[in-house]
């Protein structure tokens, strides 16, 4: 199993673990999506401590939220002194959840009843439930922009590269494939990838394929000896992961992107979330 | 541009906006997605208001704080009554942006007090900055997810099909490739999904690439409207988007997972996210 959210870095760094371990649930009315995503940008800031992860979704009933109490005091039984993270909607659910007696971080109700005094509205019913007008639209651009992505993924494809928001550009193994999956899903942008190869050197220009497109390229580059290990999971001991080799296609790479002025970024010490925020923050595509 | 975070669906429904637009502000000191993911499902709580949103991401210094109150202001004198939620640690900045005047929700500061008190242990420094041991890992696991995905979407690669984590099946439309990329890019999983075609009926069983992975089958079924709705935008007016070969499409695919005690969910009404957390949910994917 790959289940990989943001806090399971913490169980892969179990040597600098030092405190006991503990259990954290997310629970929520809903996927789970935002009280997993805040909830373990919260925890983040304890690596000290391993945390026993538990999503709970679509907790919309009393009877729902009476399982998660008995399994959260489960736990604290176990010596594993939980700490839960609500997006719960329901003033009665929640106190529900609350009566465990665990720490229970509200990470909904407090700022939806801010929100209310605020907009001077009371809180509609349907809490995260986009089934509206524009959820077949946001479904059909959602759509395009990931298929737009695979088809347009390691240069496969040059149709319609005219409709691209982006056009990523690097060597082999930079981190173009999983940047322009992310931008395609999270913001529904058209993101197209080309890979630099040695046939597009030692040419000064932009590969003919995307050199129309200049002012739409983002080049990624990384360090020499990130991208060796990480061509070496794909290759290991070749020319190809070996450091020389990367040293020169990255120098080439950069010395492209600086005469041609592509904007572009070491994705060597960044996130896939990380990466598309710096992309789409330098090439304007967040309001 | 096609960008489209979960808020922008309010910006698709006009037609319901009744009260005055606001605009609503993601501040944060990281990528911005923690701010946008849970002030975007607050706002989802009043439909009836129009916002127009922005996001600054990295606002990690007081000059960053500075240069948000300036245009917060600047919405606030043009009558849009700033609403900003803000993920950032540094109490300082925090309250460079609290003077803004603006209502200003502090999506982390106050829990992260909470959990300072509940855990007994400080903050650390870097927060959501997962760049130790753990994160070259992660990337790995998310990047050989992606490509794993790309490389098995629609059956076009039955290679390694022994290591997905799930194999989603349903008829062309029904949303399997943009839920496949999303469990791929959000939980690392390794998911492969196969198009029910006219080839694989009448039989009776799983098309003969996947039965033998029956346990880790998941089926998609939507309504025939919205199927052909769906293939509409693809091919209109073909028989395969008209509503009888998508009623007879749909009817053969659910007697087929029921056939086979395949779980299988409707999305017709569910969001990339919901399906993707109710199968993790149905396949016990999550912890």
């Amino acid at each position: 199993m790959h289940q990989l959210n943001g806090g399971d870095v913490d169980s892969l760094i179990q040597p600098r673990i030092a405190a006991a371990p503990r259990s954290a649930y997310f629970v929520s009315d809903s996927t789970g999506v935002t009280a997993e995503t805040l909830g373990n940008a919260l925890l983040a800031n304890f690596p000290g401590i391993g945390f026993q992860r538990h999503t709970v979704p679509f907790v919309d009933t009393v009877a729902g939220a009476q399982n998660v109490v008995r399994d959260v005091r489960a736990a604290a039984a176990a010596g594993l002194a939980p700490i839960v993270f609500a997006t719960v909607k329901s003033a009665q659910i929640f106190s529900e959840i609350d009566s465990s007696g665990a720490v229970v971080i509200d990470l909904l109700g407090g700022h939806l009843r801010e929100l209310e005094a605020a907009l001077g509205s009371s809180a509609s019913e349907q809490l995260g439930q986009f089934h509206g007008v524009g959820d077949i639209e946001k479904y059909f651009a959602r759509m395009r922009a990931v298929e737009y992505a695979i088809e347009h993924d390691d240069g496969q494809s040059m149709r319609a590269l005219d409709l691209a928001d982006v056009i990523i550009v690097a060597p082999s193994r930079c981190g173009k494939t999983p940047t322009t999956m992310y931008l395609a899903l999270q913001y529904g942008l058209l993101v197209a990838n080309y890979p630099l190869t040695d046939d597009d050197f030692p040419s000064d220009g932009l590969p003919r394929t995307v050199s129309p497109y200049l002012g739409r390229c983002f080049g990624l580059t990384t360090t020499p000896l990130r991208l060796s290990q990480v061509r070496h999971e794909r290759r290991p001991n070749s020319t190809y992961s070996s450091l020389a080799q990367c040293t020169l296609e990255l120098r080439r790479a950069e010395d492209l992107y600086r005469r041609n002025r592509v904007p572009f970024l070491n994705s060597s010490t960044k996130s896939v979330e990380e990466m598309s925020a710096v992309i789409m923050q330098s090439m304007r595509l967040r309001s």
